[in-house]
């Protein structure tokens, strides 16, 4: 029986964890002790005063406050200390000839507007034009037919259309894959853009010395039966901060080149970017 | 130059930590390592799943939306953790002869009721009649004249007015000494309560198998030039919970009797419950 009484800074700890793994699964006194043995660790060594707790108490406040149903600071606090990608590389390790992973970020939208392919889903955004031309495979190359796959980017200004004013999608869709495993939406190519760095995550991105962009990508989910969903993005090769991405999220096999088309010699009539979606999925 | 693509769930510690002390103060640099460092060894220890990080995600949203001008959901949740008491113990290490420190706690309230030495400090709390006599002395034993006294405590129910509907203060009230150091407040008896259990802290609380309650105390805040700000409670002798504080807080050395005091016979008319606060203030 762990005394309760005149806990001091080295006797607390013990008397805490002994608390915190009273009850739950292994799994969450596993989780639970952890927590609390690195959150004192973390106290310890910095001597923490009291005047930065309640920094950081009013940080965490400030943070959830600016959470709401198109903004998720906690996401954007996770993404800019590496954390979400760091989560990402222990839960995607072995993608052997599969696509690589990267960070999921806050701009997903759950039920986007389902298209079929050849669609236009640059909706409201405006933006130079983008043939996006896809084929999702297994590791073998097999094309996979009837795959999910959710497409989101931002548009020229480097704003996704739940940060603009009004309710309609822009930039955003979810297609089927056909039997070839391909599809093929048109829409407009992305700019770089700073993370929201109106709240909490962008005044500590100041105080860091750090810019909050990120290099120009496009966002893909792709899901199928048998395989491990994928979340990761394209890259535009040639985009600014490829070097310096603030969520940590570039990875050398997902920069992709946008090639031009001359009209009338692509599958659209008028001239427009091309970007190849070769994807591979892992098995599940 | 750290590389910035690429990074695997080893080499991104060192990346980020390069972007987080790019500016800031030495402090703030030594801050932001630390709490990355720890972060990313959690995950790692962990082996966190994407599942359970959404889970964080989602907890810390919850609480900050628990956070309201009357309801300070972080602060609990550091309560809850003792990661409040740990703090509170490295910045008061040496008490000396001086009176011991424990948690501040949710419920205090700037500008509290400012009010004359024998004020009825009760309110619309309903509870047995509880006469305050306090005396603030330095060290040595000195009285310590005009030092400003913070007191606020619940009610027999358990619940501090900020809880409760409508916004008169109750069980809360801001005294001065007089020039012998000493003052004295009418009020009620405070009961063990749960500290609030309807938010993600109640929750946390639940699957450890936890239970949410404190042993009855009153709150003492304590401010004169010269001396060190003092934050602590007296916790009143016999009360439940007293070996199983929900937030770490109990000291022996601040478990206090009541004593029943007959009609007539003490310093008010009516029979009451007499608490001695008799306080050590440390140097500034």
């Amino acid at each position: 029986m762990i005394n309760m009484r005149d806990l001091d800074e080295t006797s607390i700890t013990e008397a805490v964890v002994s608390k915190v793994t009273q009850g739950g699964s292994a799994r969450a006194k596993q989780i639970n002790e952890a927590v609390v043995r690195h959150l004192h660790d973390l106290c310890r060594e910095l001597e923490l005063t009291e005047e930065e707790w309640e920094y950081a108490i009013d940080f965490l406040t400030r943070t959830g406050h600016m959470c709401s149903d198109t903004r998720q600071e906690f996401i954007l606090l996770s993404d800019a200390l590496g954390v979400s990608m760091l989560v990402d590389a222990i839960n995607h390790r072995h993608p052997g000839d599969t696509t690589e992973t990267t960070v999921f970020g806050p701009f997903f939208v759950e039920n986007a507007p389902e298209v079929t392919s050849g669609a236009d889903i640059s909706g409201r955004l405006d933006g130079k034009p983008l043939l996006i031309e896809g084929a999702i495979r297994d590791e073998a190359g097999n094309p996979v037919a009837g795959a999910v796959v959710d497409i989101w980017h931002a548009d020229e200004d480097g704003f996704y259309d739940v940060q603009l004013e009004g309710g309609e999608a822009g930039g955003r869709g979810r297609v089927l894959t056909d039997e070839t495993g391909s599809f093929h939406l048109s829409s407009i190519v992305p700019s770089p853009y700073p993370i929201p760095d109106d709240g909490p995550v962008g005044q500590m991105l100041g105080v860091q010395g750090r810019h909050p962009y990120r290099p120009a990508h496009v966002h893909f989910m792709v899901r199928a039966d048998g395989f491990r969903r994928l979340v990761t993005h394209l890259f535009i090769e040639g985009s600014d901060y490829l070097d310096s991405d603030v969520v940590f999220g570039v990875k050398d096999s997902l920069i992709k080149p946008i090639e031009w088309i001359e009209p009338g010699s692509g599958s659209t009539g008028g001239g427009h970017y091309l970007l190849r979606a070769d994807i591979r999925l892992a098995p599940a």
